[in-house]
This record gives C-alpha cells, structure tokens and sequence, in this order.
C-alpha cells in the first residue's frame, strides 16, 4: 500500500507492506516542493509552483506501480484547501498517479497525523499533546493510545510565516519577534481548552521539528529532549545571519535552512503560550497515519460510521427512522446496483447519507434538507475527505423537494452521475417511509429505465395506499422536470 | 395597545387596554385583503394585491392615533415569507404605521397563534391540539396551558389552495379531492410527532373554521362541536354549486365563499389524516397571541431569553465564557450608549448576539463566526421577528476576522448604521476576553471618535499585555480597512 502526502511545504510519500494489523514501510520518499511559497494574495497557485507538484507527482508515480489502486491514497492539506485552482490540481493530479486524490480538513488532518504519530510511540495510558508544524497550517492534538481527543488545525505555517515576517530573505529581530508574537495568538485561542484537558508529555511531528532537533543535537544544547533554552540559543544564533541564503548551520540542508527562521519562531511561540517544557520528535506523520486509516477502513471499526452516528445524536435525529430509511435505501440500491454500475463507494456515500437525511431539522423544520447540506459541508467529520462530505452534503440537499443543479457543482465531474442516481434512491427510500413507522411492504421490484427507474408493486396493495401514491406522483412530477422518469405499476 | 396581524387572506386589526395581566379589545377591524391571491408563480406580489394592502393599512391607520409607538406591533406571515419584493411592502407599511412592521418565521406564527388561543379557553392541565387555517399556511400547535409543547408550519392555506385546485372559480369533485389528499401528505409529514405526544381536545381558529361553523350550524349539522360527519355533508353541498360565485349559503358573507371549498378540503383533509373526532372553535387568533406577547416582554420571563439559553444548550456553547463576553459588551455598550444613541433594543440585540457568538463551534472550529450567523439565520427562535434574527446573525458573523458588506444586506437601511457599530462593540469584548478567563481588568474609559472609538487603558498594565497589545493592533487594521478608528493609549 502507498500514502501520499501533499504537504505545503513538502510532499512525501511511503510504500508499505502490511499484514491487518501492522504497516511495514519499504521506501519513503520527499521532494520540498514549496507548494505554499507559490500561492498569491489572491489564493491562486501560481504555475510554476503547480507545476513543481505535478512533475513530483510523476516521479512518484514511478514507483506505485504494481500497488492496486484501492490501496493507494494521496491527501492534500492547507494550501490546496485555500488555493481557488485546486480542483484543476487535483484533477490533473488524479490523470498522473490513476487513483482517489483528495483534500482533507484541517481537523481531519489531525486527526491522521495523530494516527501516524501514535503508532510510532510506545504505548502510554497518559495524555499526550502532539504537534506537527507545516508549511501552511500546524495541527495540535490531544490524545491517548490511538485516540484523538482534541483536534485544532490552526493557520500558521513555516512557508507561510517565511513569506510574511521574513520577506525577501532578510532576517531580522523584529520580523521574528513578531512571528513568534502572532504565534502565541492563534495558539492562545486554543489554549484554555488544550490546557484543561492537559498532557503528561509532549511530541513534536514534521521535518521543522526534526531539523530543529537536529540543528540544537549539532550545537551540543540538546540533551533529553527539545527545551526553551536551547531554542533561545539557536535563536541567537540564527539571528547573527542577515539573510535565509546565509544560514549555515551544520546537519541542515539548504532546502530547509530557508524555512528554518520561521519554524523556529513558532515552535517558540507554542512553547511560550503552552508552556511546553520538553518535547520530543516523532518520525510519525500524517503519510503513517493515512496507512492506518486505510486499514481501519476495512475492519469493522470504521472511524465513519462512528462519526455519522455522533453527528446524528448532537442534531437529536430521530434514529429508528434514519434506520429504516437507510434499510429501505441499502435494498433500493441492491435492485439497480448492477444496472447502474455503483460500486461499494457509491453505497458507502447512500448510507452515509440515508443515516443524516434528517440532521438539518435541528436547524428548522422549513427547508431542513438545505440546512442538512450545510451541516454536512461545514461540519468537521472524522474519516471523511472533502469529496465525500460534499456528495452526502448533495445526497441530503437533494432528497426531497426541487432539484437543483447547483448541488453538484461542488462533485468531481466523472463522479455527477452516480450521485444523482443515488439521489433518485434515497429520495423513493424516503417516500417509502413517509408514515414513519415499522409498515410491512409487500415486496416491490425496481428495474431501471434509461433515465429512472420502474416498480412494479403489488396492484392490490398500492391502490390500499392513497397517500404513497399521491407522494409518488408528486416525485413523478418533479424527476420528469430534470428529465428523470419515474414508473411504477 | 394595538396588534395588526397581515395575514395571507385577511388583514386583521385588535385594539385593547390592558393592565398588566389581562388584556381588554375594545375595538377589531378585518379586511380581506386577498393577499396570496396576488402572489404570482414567480412570488413577486402583484400591484393590485400590493395596493389592496397598503389601502387597507391606512384605514386601520388612523385607529392608532394617540397609541404609543412602542405599543403596536404589525407583524406579516406566510405571503409576505415568501414575496420576493416583501421588502418593498414592509416599508411602505412602516410609513403609514409609523411603527415596528415585521415578518415572523412560521413556527414564531404557530407560537404567537397559541398564545391568543390558549388565553381565550377555559384552564385546562391536559394537552390541547390547536390549528389555524391561513390563507398561505396553517398552523399546528400541541400545548398545555399557555405553553406551546410542539409548533410547526405547513404550506397550505385557504387562498393557495383556491388558486390550484378550483382554477376559473369552477368547483369539481375532482378538484376537491385533489386538496384533500393533498392536505393529508402536508399533514402526515407532523403526524407521527403530533400523535406521540397527543391531546384530548382539538380547538380550531381562523376565519375558515368560523364560517363553517356557521355553515354547519345553519344546516343544523352541528350539535357540541365540528365533526366530520356534518363536514361530508358540507362538502356535497358544495359540490352542487358549479362555481364558486353560486355558492349560497345563509350565514356566510360572499367574500368567504370564495375561499370556503378550499378551506372545507383542508379541513377534512386535516380530520382524516390526525383522526380528529371533534373540534371547537376559538375566536382567539395571532392578534390577540401579539398582544398577549408584548405584554411578557416586559415582564421578567421573556420569552427570547429563553430561545437564546436553549440554542446554546443544544449548541453546545461555553456558558461562563458567553458570559463573560456579554458582561464586557454591556459595560462596553454603557460607556457609548449616550454618543451613538444606542436604544434599549440595540442592547438586546448586542446582548443575544454576545450569548450566541460561539454557537457555531458545533458545526468546526474553521469560520465558526459564519456558521453562527447561518445558525441564528435559518432557526427556529421562538420570539424573535425574522428582522431581529437577521441582526444578531449579522453580528456574530461579523465579530471576528474581516468585515463583509453581504453581512448588513438583509438588514433594513435605516438600523445598519447602528448595527455596524454594534459589531465594534462586540468584536471589542471579545477581544477583551481573550484569555477565556475571568481577569480583573483595571477600569478603562471608552470614547466615541467620529468612526469608532477611543480606549484609554491603564497604561502599565497594557504593557504587560502583549497578546492583547497584539490582537488590539490586529483590530485596528481590520476596522480601518472599513473606515472605522480604533485608538487606545
């Protein structure tokens, strides 16, 4: 199996072997790609960083052949979160490596670097406060043994923090103090929390730390771990150097010196406003954590599942209902499965769905369905990409009322038709429980149509049900108006 | 005191002298104004429609003379939702009234409808089912004494329902059917949740009930209440008319025959499907529930503290930091009040809006300022007028981060100004309270310049406050990008 990780600062990427339980990796490899320096005031990668991306996109793609696709993933972080153009990215990005080629959110991405750090960590029953320091957003997590118990992802970044307090490579004291001052204000809006929750131990992920780590072990201010003092000191020295090119630090590479300013003053800036005593480095990282997550997937313990379920219970949805819709729905789907080429995905995102068609009624009952979309765009869901929660997002929008096309503008292209078949059965799975209660249907058989599709009822039954066909009517209508037919017998 | 309910079929005016618990009509005036039937497939509201309103307004005009002000209230519904020029509406109205003229939300519609109905029955501690057939929308309240227990608001009303299904004015079995069955998939959306909780007496309202209460009793049909028995004899009745000009019924003025097939359909429509065996009827109505309401706001137990306690709850929200905030905002709110001309409801307003800033943590920690402002947007708050709902949505949304123009659109142009100011009101305090702990502040003098304000801190202890020195400047950069001045010494 293989991660890719597309970072703002570098990309990395790590071939694995594994048995169920652990992930052996046999190759890593890491380009500074520099993503986050190519990215304007207007949000617009520029092209020579895009095609920075691409061309190590290629040579990695060298190496994954031989790997089936399922078992490759490639995760995008903040800068292709902001970046306007990083659809197109992504989508030529998924022409090069032939497999899912996602964006995460910032807690989601926590949420796997933490997964990746916890694994590379002996076991400990005590809370542990882990960070990893990017180019363009640094996560903070709370956790114990595997389990993640705060996740923040913040906007500070070493690329981004080089741009702005160290413009045109000069270093100076003030641009420093200054990033080290704004570091402590976006780390004291989540301070409180981090702090009432508390840590015995603290570790520190991402190739800043490591160089750091690397730079004081150099200077002999390093002894049991990363302490403020041996930061102060490595900040004296760095601060003797007029220009990032002029950074000469032994153990560093050229690539990293220029980011090395940067990174040190918001390392320093969490230590000031956490009160860190001593940290230490993991190797673990987001790439680890996104090999776990794949194996995880295929086990019953699907981190999803868990989050649909704790999202339906903060919304207070009627679950026995959310069951039976979901019931009806997974037999729907069963039916034209095969005829509409859906794959296990494709039944994932109708479950997912099925489960939280009724989430947005915590908002208001007039147009739930658009506050349930909301709620699915917007929410920080665990395990879930951004692709994913943008089709249960159009899945719930859609599943009742007018259709809209605007629902699936946020939908990668190749993926638009299969979402609006499953809408047409998530939308009958509902009108089929429109009584919301345990009714025993007679069975019914549905047979696609080019456009729609047909069932065949028991003729007795359904003549008994005035209303059903009345909402069923009501459906014929409003397919047919975006060219969807809808027959039953 | 005076309550002016615009409804969708008829306007509706009640004048009263009250003492502090009781309320006394002394006057009622109602108009058919026909509202929805000017409401065109494209919800803009037609001139004539549009005229019909305001001619009507003016009449009820000059009743009010020697009413204070903050003693009316005008309050819109279903029609005026959903007219796309509404607006336009609503400040004409203002300037014939020369008072608050306002659109509430539907379930804000079915409290209101409540309040008047329950003070008009005898005291009772069992359930009570209480609907309201509108020209637009009808109402279905479950309540207990003056409590409403379960609201909602569904799209069928009198006139609506005239228009689609006895188009020309012709009456058919056919059509009648059709609004029937109709009216039953609406209501078997709320029958599950309605029946599980259950009533022993059913109470109907509205002028639609009324005249078919006349109907019945003319035709001798009605013995200790409506029951569906007399209305299937109403309905064949009906039906013997060919159109809706021959109806000929004693008792019933020509102006609610037109709209009395439509309203007998809704009416059986809502027996069959809630099983309602019998139904009396309440002369008490919104106008009367308005009245009733102005009188709790300025009781200790309003009913809009309530609905922003409960919204933090369900939330989620952080209560003594809420608290904190709303406690610097109105310490804050006094030093400005006299320069800016702050009235009592700016507070409420900057009161609500610092107890629900952090609301929208529940969907991500990401642009929670926003998913606030959607939160206080789109919910059901029971008490607040859509206009109310707007501003406390504009300044949560705008209480951290840029300032964005979109945010003061919803919002009617001669308050902006105020709202505007509001919001450095609010973005201040939170700034203030940065630490999320209770600090001891050394007291500090807020002024007013011409575009914001001026701080004078103590000035050794805001030496010892970098990150707040530091989030201050941040303010001030965002402030004058607007034009606005934030000084502090």
């Amino acid at each position: 199996m293989a991660a890719i990780d597309m970072g703002s600062n570098s990309f990395h990427m790590v071939i694995a072997r594994t048995d169920t339980e652990e992930v052996r990796p046999t190759q890593k490899l890491a380009e500074k790609v520099m993503l986050a320096a190519g990215l304007g005031e207007d949000n617009v990668l520029d092209d020579d960083a895009f095609q920075r991306g691409l061309d190590c996109l290629r040579r990695f793609a060298q190496c994954l052949e031989g790997i089936e696709p399922k078992w490759i993933r490639c995760v995008g972080t903040n800068t292709l979160r902001k970046a306007r153009n990083g659809e197109a990215f992504l989508r030529e990005a998924r022409q090069i490596l032939q497999c899912p080629v996602e964006v995460v959110a910032g807690r989601e991405e926590a949420r796997l670097i933490y997964l990746g750090v916890s694994h590379s960590l002996a076991s400990s029953i005590e809370n542990r406060l882990v960070f990893d320091i990017g180019g363009g957003s640094t996560e903070f997590i709370i956790g114990r043994e595997f389990e993640p118990l705060l996740t923040e992802s913040l906007h500070l970044g070493c690329v981004s923090y080089r741009e702005r307090y160290f413009p045109d490579g000069k270093i100076t004291e003030q641009g420093f103090k200054k990033a080290v001052l704004k570091t402590r204000v976006e780390v004291s809006s989540i301070e409180k929390e981090y702090r009432d929750l508390g840590w015995s131990s603290a570790v520190g992920a991402s190739g800043t730390v490591k160089a750091i780590k690397t730079a004081l072990i150099e200077n002999a201010w390093y002894t049991d771990g990363i302490e403020l003092d041996g930061l102060y000191k490595l900040r004296d020295k760095i601060l003797s150097f007029n220009t990032l090119a002029d950074i000469d630090i032994p153990g560093i590479k050229a690539e990293r010196r220029v980011v090395l300013p940067s990174g040190l003053a918001i390392l320093i800036g969490i230590f000031e406003q956490l009160k860190v005593e001593k940290l230490r480095f993991s190797e673990g990282a987001m790439r680890e954590g996104i090999l776990y997550d794949m194996l995880g997937r295929h086990e019953p313990e699907d981190v999803r599942v868990r989050t649909i379920r704790s999202l339906m219970k903060r919304c207070g949805v009627d679950e026995a209902h959310a069951e039976r819709v979901q019931k009806t729905a997974l037999e729907l789907f069963r039916q034209v499965q095969v005829d509409w080429d859906f794959g296990e995905y494709c039944r994932d995102w109708l479950n997912w769905s099925a489960l939280s068609h009724e989430i947005g009624l915590m908002v208001s009952h007039s147009g739930f369905h658009k506050h349930g979309a909301y709620l699915l765009t917007y929410s920080d869901l665990p395990g879930f990409t951004n692709q994913d929660q943008a089709i249960i997002a159009a899945l719930v929008g859609g599943h009742r009322r007018k259709f809209r096309d605007t629902a699936f503008e946020p939908i990668l292209p190749h993926l638009q038709e299969k979402v609006r078949r499953l809408m047409l059965v998530l939308r009958l799975a509902v009108v089929f429980n429109r009584s919301r209660r345990d009714v025993v249907m007679p069975d019914y058989r549905v047979k696609t149509n080019k456009d729609g599709v047909t069932i065949n009822f028991d003729s007795d039954w359904i003549q008994s049900q005035p209303l059903l066909l009345a909402e069923l009517q009501q459906e014929q209508d409003a397919w047919s108006k975006v060219g969807h037919t809808l027959e039953f017998e």
